[in-house]
Parts: structure tokens; sequence; C-alpha cells
């Protein structure tokens, strides 16, 4: 299985000390300190720009056969640990449709998009 | 080249008729009748929902090895031949990154996120 996180570093929020790290730089640093302590099949990749730019912290999953979700409104300080959860879900999936009951709340009111799975292309 | 355009057929205009065809499907019949008149390399796909509910129309343009595009605020009346120009100034680049100064207007205003081309795997 291939799974990508794709993490905005980008995304600055209204708070943050202009000489400090981004949020969306915490959010990635905070992602991979909690990945470090956990097993989730995923590869983050640090992204300049998701183009959410009015919804930081933002992030999007990404694997072969699923949909694509785009997340927003994620908290940098709190919401790698629900991020990861979230992706379990996720990865358990055929499909990438996680049932609505079990979609964290921060995914529930964060998504900003989905994209269906590419067309399979036969070789 | 392999090229999908995702409309999202239950976006729902403030002003639609509760008993007729809905934005989402009166953008995607004006995509299919636009298509007829033109020649853009593009397979359009009707998906039930992008999870894009406050800006409609959306829609979402991928391609393999190409960022993979989400737009909404479009208009149904007026969009679909914006829609194709701007996709065919994707297709004419490797990536899908057009220059900022050749993307359309509703493109620029409307992008909702951007998601980068997975990564290639080697066979």
């Amino acid at each position: 299985m291939s799974l990508t996180l794709y993490v905005c570093t980008t995304c600055r929020a209204a708070t943050d000390d202009p000489d400090g790290p981004r949020a969306g730089a915490r959010l990635l640093d905070a992602l991979t300190a909690a990945l470090a302590e956990r097993d989730t099949p995923v590869a983050v990749e640090a992204v300049e720009c998701l183009s959410v730019c009015k919804r930081p912290c933002t992030v999007a999953v990404a694997s072969p056969g699923r949909w694509t979700y785009v997340y927003g409104d994620l908290d940098p300080a709190s919401a790698a640990d629900t991020i990861l959860d979230g992706i379990s879900r996720y990865a358990a999936t055929p499909d990438g449709l996680v049932p609505w009951r079990e979609r964290p709340d921060a995914f529930r009111k964060g998504v900003v998009a989905r994209i269906p799975p590419a067309p399979v292309r036969s070789a």
C-alpha cells in the first residue's frame, strides 16, 4: 500500500509570530514526531502550498485506488494524532471512504474537498 | 495523455428551482454541449459529491503526473467555455502548473485546493 500525507508548510495562522516557524511547519514537525511513536503506514511530504490559504492548517491524503481528501482548519498544536487516527481508518478501507461515524470530528468539519480515485488504466 | 474533469452534479445553487435540475447537473450538460463544439482532450465524469458543498458549482481536473486542481464558485450558465479554456492550458503543461497570468479569472478566484501529482512508482 502506498499512502501519502501532504502537509502545507506555508500555512500561516493569524496568531503566528512573524519571526517564528509558520503553523504549517509546526504541524509538519508534530506529525513527524507523532509518526515516530506509532505505526501509521503513511509517507509524509511537505508541500509549499495546497491553495487552501484561507483555512490553515491544511493537509491532503492520497493513495492509488482511493479517494483523495483535503482537510483544513487543523490546529498544529493538537491535530497530529487526530490526523494519524483518521489516516489509519482511511488506510483500512479499499476506496478511502470512511463511514461518517468513524471519521474524526476534525475531518468532518475540516473537509475542504475530495477527488475520486484515478481511473485504472490497463497496461 | 489522460485527463479527467470531475463535475459535481449534486451542487445546488441558492436560486435553484427545487423541482428542476440542480446547478451541478446543468453545468455538466453545458460542459457536454461545449465539448461537442471543440477539441479539448478531456474525459468528463459526473461525481455525486466533491465535498465542496459551500461553493457550488464545483469541478476537479486531474491527470497522471500533473497537479490536481479543485475549483468552486462556478456559474453553470456561463462557466463551461471558461473551464474548457483553462483545461486546454492545463493540458499544455507538463505538470499542470499554469502560469498565473494565463489562468482564467474564474480559476484564480475559484480555486479550492490543489494536490501534488502522485509519486511515480517504478514497475
